[in-house]
């Protein structure tokens, strides 16, 4: 399957801007558990190399994954601020919890992100953390980060985005380009330059 | 009222970051006209003085006039690269097309801003462009603007985002702090420390 034109753009986006924080993380949209739109910055761990899916990683303990578990659409919102680009990639999700994926990422972890999989559970009001349990916790994260390493945490899911549109928005161009790009039933990739 | 905590951080955060474009814009997260998750950079107008209200402006002709005027529900994700902070803002959404929110925000907008209402219908292929009518319209335009900046566009919608909670995100801090602020039924603000 030919790459299509988005994916070529976000490289070269990506590449001009990897000093940028915005290299670095995009925002996400959901649907919450009661059917109320959400929206979050994920970090990004890096494309399919010959095709079009992208990676996220979370905690099996937080909200999102939840959400995703009910409702595998998402919406991410990228934008590029240096070149003044947004693309709006309309996904379905997939959840991986064991496999290769999951070794793959966790291993491009930094031991302090591998760490923060076996911290106390997010969300919950910090006066109901159990004191005792939560020092022991400490501790022993502490005294054997060789140990955690060579385990995948039980809590590491690896969220896999599967883009089925682009809507690109170039606002430096003078008219402002905008490209809507569907992938259709023969899975081509079809562009459709649209009025900004 | 007591201005929340949030609305004070926010401020701080707006200060801290006047010079970056994060200063400038947020994501916001709404629910499409089939159900499916949105997510688009918008442009932020400005706080309300007092309140907690905030405001984006868009074209009457846009999807998001049409997925708001179905579902009043939005959530705004706003992440400050600088200070590394994130506002995750659930909000309920005001649209206004008359009034003196109205007349006020447009005469905040710059000449271009203002012109970029009267362009071709946004989304329509370009070739579905009337060649005729444009060129018409973008003379009319060319040789109006002083007319135009007197009239408000017809197409000029004002959204009124109306926030009822606040997930606020500390990656600086160590450790990771995390508030949730949420406005109550005696329309107080309260806010629980939780885990990140």
């Amino acid at each position: 399957m030919k790459s299509p034109t988005w994916k070529q753009r976000i490289q070269r986006s990506l590449h001009l801007s990897r000093s940028k924080p915005e290299s670095k993380y995009f925002q996400v949209a959901s649907i919450g558990i009661e059917g109320q739109p959400k929206a979050r910055t994920m970090v990004f761990r890096g494309f399919s190399e010959l095709q079009t899916q992208f990676v996220a990683v979370t905690d099996i303990r937080s909200e999102k994954y939840d959400e995703f578990t009910k409702n595998k659409q998402a919406e991410v919102c990228w934008y590029f601020a240096k070149t003044r680009e947004q693309y709006r990639l309309s996904c379905s999700v997939n959840l991986h919890t064991s496999g290769s994926l999951v070794k793959y990422y966790w291993n491009c972890l930094s031991s302090s992100a591998k760490n923060s999989f076996s911290l106390p559970h997010p969300k919950v009001p910090i006066e109901l953390n159990p004191c005792d349990s939560l020092q022991e916790e400490v501790k022993s994260t502490e005294s054997s980060d060789t140990l955690l390493e060579q385990f995948i945490s039980p809590n590491f899911v690896v969220i896999e985005f599967v883009p089925f549109c682009c809507d690109y928005l170039n606002l430096k161009s003078k008219p402002q380009l905008r490209t809507i790009e569907l992938l259709n039933d023969e899975n081509q990739w079809h562009a459709t330059t649209v009025n900004a």
